[in-house]
Order: C-alpha cells, then sequence, then structure tokens
C-alpha cells in the first residue's frame, strides 16, 4: 500500500467527523444539494440500500407480514389524537399549509413515522379476533425537521420501513417485538458484520407513546455509540386513542395491543464508521454491489482485455464482479476501488496471463495473492467468507476492548475520558440518574442490555440500591 | 356462475365509476383515510405494485440504468429555474412552510417531479464527455394538489419511477426517448396484457419544459383513454436553466441533451379497467401475486386438508400458489377470488381425491376442467400462459373495435357519441383546433401515433391540408 496512493481524506485519527464526510463524497455514495438537511444518495450508495433492503424485506416477508403504502401527509388532527406522541413529535415535523395556491384549512404534517396512519386503518379493518394478528410493513421516506444534520445519521429526510402490528394479547404483542429486533440483530451481524448489544430503552429514551423500546447499540470507530433499529411495544396506547376494538374469543370488545419497529438509511452510516479505515470504504462482501473488481494491467498489450472480460464473464456466475477497463492508470484504479471499499481487486497482465495466475488483494488486510486460475472460483468465495468473518470478529473485538466496566462514579468519568466507548454500569432506575450523569458526562443510556451482569449492588450515580446494568455512551 | 354468488357490486354497464370504486376496496386494494384524495395501498395492491415494480426495475438495469434518491423537498427558488416547468407545475403543488416550530425563509414544495433535483446535482457531476451518459433512475412518491381524485388513476400522493438522463447529443437523447417508451410499452403488452398505441404527444399535451413527449395510450373498458406511460426529450433546456455543460470530445463547452421518463401506480388502475368484470379484478398471471388458489371442498372430511397442503407444497415450486383454509363455506371463497382476480382456482375434495384429480376454474372465461394429478403442474403452467395469452387477445380486440375512423367532424362528433372509445383524424398541426375539437367534443388528442395511415388530405376540424393522424378520445 504505497504511500503514493494515499487518498486526499483527512485522516480518522485527526478529525473523524472530517474523515466521515471525506469518505461519504469521495467514495461517491452522496452528493449534497440546496436543500438543507437532505441528501442526495448517489447510485452506489443506493445500490448498498437495495441490498440492505432486499435481505430485510425477505426477512420481514419470511416472518409473515405483508408490505402496504400510507399517505405522506397526515392532518394534524390526527397526529394529535395520542398524545404522548404528538408531545414528541410536534417539535420535528414539517407542515404542508398550502396546496396549489390555496391555503388549508387544516394543516398536514410530513409524517415523521406513521403509527397514527396505522390507527386509523386498523380501526377500519379490524373487527374480530379472526382479524388478528395483523403484520404490516412499509419501505417509505420520513422527514424530521433536525437543526444539524449528517449524511445517513441525521437527515432531514430518510428513508426506512416501520413495521406496525395488532395482537390479541400483550405476550403475543411483547414476542412479536422481540422476535423483530432480532431479525434487526441477526441483519447487522450476519450480513452487515456490525456487532450489536441487544437491549430495552430506559423509559427516558423510549419511543413516544410506547410501553417499552428495545434497540440495538453498535459502536462507532471512534467511540461512540449508534441506535441501529428499534422495536417497540406499544401496549394499548394507540389502540385506545384511535379505538381499535375487536371482539375476542369469549365475546367481548377489547382493545388490540401493538408493535411497530423501523430500521433505516442510518445504518449505512454506521457500516461505514465501523468498517472504514484511512483509505476509505469497507464493506462487507454480503451486501458489496460489486464484490470483485478486476483491474487489468498493461491492457493495451494484445489478449489482455480479452483475457479480462473472459475472466468477468466466467466469474459473473458466483460473484457480483466488476471490470474497470477505462484509460485510468492501475495506481488511480486501485485508489479508486480501495476508497469505495470493494473487498477483492483482481490484477490481471500479461505477465500473470502467462503463469496462468491473477493477483487477489483483500480490501480489509491489504494481503496479496497470487492465484492459479484453475480453482480460482473457489478461492474468490473462500476469500469473500474470510473478509465477511474477519470484518465482524475485528469489530467485535472493538467492542468488547471498549466496553468498559465501572463501579463508581469517578471511574465512570476517568474511563470515559481516557477511552470512548460503552460505559457498564449499575443504575437505580431513577430518571434523576439518568439526567445527571448525561450532564456531567454527556454519555446517555444506550440500553439495559438483555445479558445482565450483576457489577455492584448500588446505582453508579445515587448508590441507592441498583436495579440494572446499564450501557452508557455517547451517541450519534 | 351461479348468480347467488354474485357479489355486492355495481353492474359496470350501470355505473363504470360507481363500479370502479367497488372493485379496488371490495378487492382490498386500497382503503381511504382522513387524508383527503391520499389513498393507502393494501397488501394486496401493494404486492401487485412490487411485481410490476421488480418487473420494470430490471428492465431498467438491464437498459444501463442506475437508482439513485432525491430530496421529497424542491426549494421555491429551485422550482422557478426553468420557465415552462414552473408554469405547469406551480398550480399543483404542495408548500412546507413551517419546520418545527419555526417559520422558514424560504418554501419548500414537495417535489411533483424531480426534473430540478436531477438539474442541480447533474451539474456537479458532468464536466466532461467522458462522464456523459449519465443513465439515472428514481423510485419515489411524488405530490400533486390535484382537486377531484380517484383512487390510483388521479391521487395526490401517487408512486412511480422517473428516469433522468444526460446525453451528448440530440440524437442519442431521442434514441434514450424510444428506448424507453418501448421498454413501457413492452411491460404493458407482454406482462400486464394491456395492449397500447404508441406515439407523439401534441405540444399542447406535452411535458411541461420538454422538447416533446412520446406517451402510450391504453383503451379502458368503458371507451375511454389512459395515458400509461411517458418519455421526455427535454433538449438542452433545463441543461441552459442549471449550466449543465460539459467538454465536448471537439475541448468546446457544450450544454448536455436531456430526458425523462415515468411509470406510476396509474397502470393498476389501467389494469382493472381493461381486464375487469362484473364479479370483480381479473388479474394477469404475469403479474398476480397469487396464480393459483386452493380451495379444499369438504375440508373436515379426513384426508382433504393434508391432501391439500401438499399439492399446495409441490405447486409452490413452479407457480405462486395459495390456500384458503379458512372455515368459510366454499361459496364464499370462489365469490373472494374472484373478486381478487386470481387467474385460477383449484377445487378438491374428497371425489376429487378418490379419483386421482382437480377442479380447475379459469378465472377469464369461467371455463371448468378435470385434471388428473399427473401433468398437473404441465396443465396448470399451459393455463396460465393461456390465460396471459387471451386477456391480451380480449383487450387487443376491444382496443380495435373501439377505434373508429372519422374524416368529417360531423362523423367524429356522432361516432364519439354512438360509441366512446379512440376516433382516429387527420389534424392540421394547430393549437386552435385542438382546443376547438376539445371544447365541441370533450376529446383530446391522445397522440400522434408513430404507425401513421392517411385517412384524408384535411384537417378534420378547418378542412385545411393535414399534417398527422391523431388519436382522439376522451381520457382518465
Amino acid at each position: 500500500m504505497g504511500k503514493n496512493f494515499v487518498k486526499d481524506i483527512t485522516e480518522m485519527e485527526d478529525d473523524f467527523a472530517q474523515w466521515y464526510t471525506d469518505v461519504v463524497t469521495k467514495a461517491e455514495l452522496i452528493d449534497y444539494s440546496s436543500v438543507r438537511g437532505s441528501m442526495i444518495i448517489r447510485p452506489y450508495g443506493f445500490s448498498l440500500w437495495e441490498n440492505i433492503k432486499s435481505e430485510l424485506d425477505q426477512q420481514i416477508k419470511k416472518t409473515g407480514h405483508e408490505n402496504v403504502y400510507m399517505p405522506l401527509f397526515i392532518p394534524e388532527s390526527l397526529l394529535q389524537k395520542e398524545k404522548d406522541h404528538i408531545e414528541g413529535f410536534a417539535p420535528e415535523v414539517a407542515w404542508v399549509t398550502h396546496g396549489g395556491e390555496e391555503e388549508l384549512e387544516e394543516k398536514l404534517c410530513v409524517r415523521p413515522t406513521s403509527e397514527v396512519l396505522f390507527g386509523e386503518h386498523f380501526k377500519n379493518i379490524i373487527h374480530s379476533y379472526r382479524d388478528l394478528p395483523k403484520l404490516y410493513n412499509q419501505w417509505a421516506n420520513v422527514v424530521r425537521w433536525e437543526k444539524t444534520t449528517r449524511p445517513f445519521l441525521r437527515t432531514l429526510e430518510f428513508l426506512w420501513q416501520e413495521g406496525h402490528t395488532c395482537h390479541e394479547t400483550d405476550e403475543e404483542a411483547h414476542e412479536e417485538t422481540i422476535k423483530m429486533i432480532n431479525v434487526y440483530a441477526e441483519l447487522c451481524e450476519n450480513i452487515l458484520a456490525i456487532p450489536v448489544v441487544k437491549g430495552k430503552k430506559t423509559d427516558k429514551e423510549k419511543f413516544a407513546g410506547a410501553k417499552y423500546t428495545y434497540t440495538i447499540e453498535s459502536l462507532m470507530h471512534d467511540g461512540k455509540a449508534l441506535q441501529s433499529g428499534t422495536s417497540h411495544h406499544l401496549g394499548d396506547g394507540f389502540a385506545n386513542a384511535f379505538g381499535i376494538q375487536f371482539t375476542n374469543r369469549g365475546g367481548n370488545l377489547q382493545y388490540v395491543q401493538q408493535t411497530s419497529w423501523g430500521f433505516t438509511t442510518r445504518i449505512i452510516g454506521a457500516m461505514i464508521m465501523v468498517h472504514g479505515d484511512n483509505r476509505g470504504l469497507v464493506i462487507p462482501p454480503k451486501v458489496a454491489p460489486t464484490q470483485v473488481i478486476i483491474i487489468p494491467i498493461a491492457q493495451h498489450k494484445e489478449g489482455v482485455l480479452d483475457f479480462a472480460y473472459d475472466l468477468k464473464r466466467s466469474l459473473a456466475k458466483t460473484v457480483r464482479v466488476d471490470i474497470d477497463a477505462s484509460d485510468k492508470k492501475p495506481g488511480w484504479k486501485f485508489n479508486e476501488y480501495e476508497m469505495k471499499g470493494i473487498p477483492l481487486r483482481l490484477e490481471v497482465g500479461p505477465k500473470e496471463i502467462d503463469k496462468n495466475q491473477v493477483v487477489l488483494v483483500r480490501r480489509d488486510t491489504g494481503e496479496k495473492f497470487f492465484v492459479k486460475l484453475e480453482g480460482l472460483r473457489n478461492n474468490l468465495e473462500k476469500l469473500l467468507d474470510d473478509i465477511q468473518t474477519n470484518l465482524f470478529a475485528r469489530a467485535k473485538d472493538h467492542l468488547l476492548k471498549n466496553s468498559q466496566e465501572a463501579v463508581s462514579f469517578e471511574q465512570f468519568k476517568s474511563d470515559l475520558e481516557a477511552h470512548s466507548g460503552f460505559i457498564k454500569a449499575m443504575w437505580c432506575g431513577g430518571r434523576d440518574c439518568e439526567d445527571k450523569i448525561k450532564e456531567e458526562t454527556g454519555a446517555t443510556s444506550r440500553c439495559i442490555p438483555f445479558e445482565q451482569q450483576s457489577l455492584s449492588t448500588t446505582c453508579i450515580y445515587c448508590t441507592k440500591p441498583a436495579k440494572h446494568m446499564v450501557y452508557w455512551a455517547k451517541a450519534y
């Protein structure tokens, strides 16, 4: 990896935020526009989203859900039906006040999420326990009026899926909530190679209108946490607000129990900040739009391009392969595809053709291999598997190394100053302590993990009896 | 088809508009909500759209286009850059004037189409002829502030894809425009079994900001036409407005030539109105979410349900098959799946099991077949092919029978009164005649078809020399 090919990007150790901005633009994931806080998702960025979406959509359907599409606009009166919900979302919605040339009688908000639209619809279509469960999902764009924005991580508009379900019992809704947080966790770990901590949000951090919220939290390269997917048990709050009742098996009217769960384009930001390095993106093979990029060497020499294109056609049967036969210099091409995080580079020139072999270079480790054509396909598949496994192992190692345990608030603060990352610490369950910890350290409660440990018997802040171990961190 | 199973829907001959509304709601394609003019696309409706989208997306990618995603909002100043475009769209856009608790300095419109966003982006990323062509597409929701709306046909918000491309030459842009109108036509004819007339829009009917517009026009069961897809050559109008220039092969700065093209959820309305009948929807097999519905008969009898489920598992390898083993009566189920337009019904009960056969009923013709289990799969595939072919042939026959030729304006008017449908008639090319024809008959120019005929030498209205043969019709 000659220094002569180092790209014009900020080193992540110098300025992580600038490194991130450099990478998302130079790797051509996004572009800015004159629309404040919104981003243009360019072909490379969008094909990543298409791959993620396709994987998740399969899982959503396999678990029995059906896709639907709800309106973009929500009349103000509809948004106001559930009290906690409107309080949570009102400060960050965009309002449509004029249509064509006329002023609207009732203003419409651009959906920040669609619980109220689903609520109204569910009331129409659910009458009996025979109509349950209703397991719906929608792929959509939503808008939240954010003051400061960053591509993928926090934008005025983003793309996501939002699941909305109705059930007969609290227990069944609970199982659904757990099932979907597990679907998200598996997608993150198995496909995106992003290790996550699964747990419950504190009441302070739960979704506006939910009974409780489950979350998966991941850890970025700079030690900040990122909420990567949430699943909410809504109880019967929305059902009460919207009158979603059904005749139960005993013949009595009863409110449904609901859930909702969402996963967004934000995860692309996580993928960048978990796997990327100073040469740019590193994309996990399972989700990479191009897994192998062929770079012909001395391509003006007879036979090289023919050979390279034949190779591409033959490999295309088993891997996602592309070729760059442009007249740019090989060094520039190496640069470009490293920046784009293509898992494997395949070089082939006259020397390789003579020897009946190719050169393979791993993006994750920089390792170089000379591989005979015979058996190349198997080798590629094996290498791609290795890269996927290595990326996850590396990220898991980083997460574990950057998860400290603190048993005193002094230690909490000094740990957080010394190494950013997760701090595991006991908590009494009080909102006051949670607020104070945030105020004094900048760290928020990320989750009450499913896998509890007993680090001590007292709250890290107030020293009253502890109820839970909590993951704390500064977060995106 | 016993009358006892006739559904509670209006007959199309009595009130076609009411028939349409009955069908879209009773077949559970859509639901209404408190959002005026918007619709909820329910699972069955959305799975139709997913199938259409998947077919079209494949063709869009196969023809070299890449998917991207642009912002939902357009600042007023950006929308105003191209004069014809803003004039065309300003009367029908929704305006966001407030974000969170603050009033915006510049109002934002919710995209009615995205030419201006692409224009701004293209300016950023195109510098040299080496950057061309740029072949982009986006799947998105758009909003047009319509006064009167109908599900799928005309809604405040709809789903679509919009292609946006940049080229070096006028000729290349022209070829792209033709290529994409052909992609739409093939999708309509080969997948949706909707025959179309391909042609050019008159200047009056072309897209706001385009040099010219190609269109495909289809004919509904009630004789009204429906514009089913359009492809625009934008020339260099947007390029001038946005300054999209590149260094050409001769080393000089030059404006790009652009195209845009779109296909929407409207096509679902066309599919309903072309194939549907008084028992409900009729869905072409190639796009049907369920191609075969298994209805167990006397399902309480031993072995029936096991047999039916085994059959489902075995058939699922080659067709999209579902089973309804609910405790509703078979007659109700027949009703329901006829309403939903499932191409084939498969009945199996004790008698059939004894005889090692099943009963198949075609949705399009009502024909009933007794088919041995051996060879059932081949028979199903053949029948589904036949249904697809028959639906297209039937619709094509309807289109041809309802395309009259008129050589005098008197004949034009009396033909239109006698039979709704297309009227082919010569036209001088003058805007005045086009306006007058609309005013006096309600028919608009649908297109100047690629396949021209010379019906006479004079304009049907002014009797001056004719330039083109035009398809005229009342239209959705």
